[in-house]
């Protein structure tokens, strides 16, 4: 359980009907009136309380914070369901998340992966449970939206996308210039944590490498930035034709 | 004055010749005994400390600590300065922050600027002082070297990157898509904060507006990642030429 303050983030967890509440309210400014009428209107719990029993529960709150048992629990997926559910689409984006474990930048992915329209996150933890709030705030929001599936074994479900005819890239700096790689059809992208990069067992899975090439001097993109990069480079080629 | 923990922010500050010392040595691992081994290279002070006092001077360490005057000595422009130095140069791309305040956005663009070779930055306040280490971090020590220029009126500046033929793209969603536009020669790339976007004044003196076509139920992309994807399709198209 935790007590989700941002804005944002309370409001795109009530939209998405995930379960959650009571709406705690100690001081409405007008932003915070307009979350309450909506959490009203969507019959979730409203509890007035004094600003300092809520400085006690949420102290980064702004007047407001929704209370919830977990901050995903819309958007549990599996990639077996994900995967009957494909039939004979043709576009497709799986994003793979290799040991991803800052917050900041798990939500920014989800973000990213929200607005460039992923079908499917995988990751070996889809809860990074003493930072929900972390991630919440960071994604915007799209913790409760965008479908992630939880495996033990990454190197096996790549290996499933791979039977489903996905093609797998690997973020990789040693990687041939993404924009040299055709990303139409049905596309896996693995990202691995900054410093380690993908795993072994992983890299030897993917189809080909992929970079974004550089010139700086400090070593990589940040991971999330690097992932944005990726998926749009993505959209940019399947809406040129 | 602050003090920087981060391995690779002491590590990019030391090599940046920016002024700073002395190195404060608690504990030292593998990686900080090479940071150590570096400091004494470049003549920089190297002080023996108790765990105790560091932990009380710079809670986050982990086992070493520079102290600098400032953050970001390093990395002080002009945009006159620059603008002489330019010369006959074809190609420039220069960001304008408008608004840009918080620290993991600020320093994850800044490290996305030395990725992609931004030749300045401009923005009202260069020192986000209460947050130095936070930005030194994100942006893995890209804060000693990006120039950045700090200037109090940003249209003024706008309209002198306009006399000395650059290009001004506001990025805002309402714009064409990136994709769209010709983004070789010299080009200023202007980045609004979240939720406020440009400011008028700004918007007004821009050429143009681009956006990154998206369909999330989010309403945007984090700023330093839509940052790093509009700085990766100038990459792109240059390298296409």
């Amino acid at each position: 359980m935790t007590y989700l303050t941002g804005f944002h983030a309370i409001e795109e967890r009530i939209k998405s009907g995930g379960g959650a509440g009571p709406l705690l309210v100690a001081k409405a400014g007008p932003r915070a009136r307009e979350i309450v009428d909506l959490a009203v209107d969507r019959k979730i719990q409203v509890n007035r309380v004094g600003t300092h029993e809520l400085d006690r529960l949420a102290p980064d709150h702004r007047g407001i914070a929704l209370y919830t048992e977990d901050v995903g629990a819309g958007n549990e997926a599996s990639l077996e369901g994900f995967l009957t559910g494909l039939g004979e689409q043709k576009d497709a984006l799986v994003v793979v998340l290799d040991e991803i474990t800052d917050p900041h930048n798990y939500g920014a992915i989800l973000r990213s992966c929200d607005q460039f329209g992923a079908d499917l996150v995988i990751t070996r933890h889809r809860r990074i449970a003493k930072h929900a709030e972390t991630v919440a705030q960071t994604s915007a929001g799209a913790v409760s939206w965008v479908p992630v599936a939880e495996t033990p074994n990454l190197p096996r479900a790549v290996e499933q996308l791979k039977e489903a005819d996905f093609w797998v890239y690997g973020a990789d700096m040693t990687g041939e210039a993404v924009w040299e790689r055709d990303l139409r059809g049905r596309v896996a992208i693995i990202l691995g944590g900054e410093g380690t990069g993908i795993s072994r067992l992983l890299r030897e899975n993917c189809d080909a490498m992929v970079a974004i090439p550089s010139k700086g001097r400090i070593d990589s993109l940040n991971v999330s930035v690097a992932a944005g990069v990726l998926f749009y480079e993505l959209t940019r080629q399947r809406a040129k034709k």
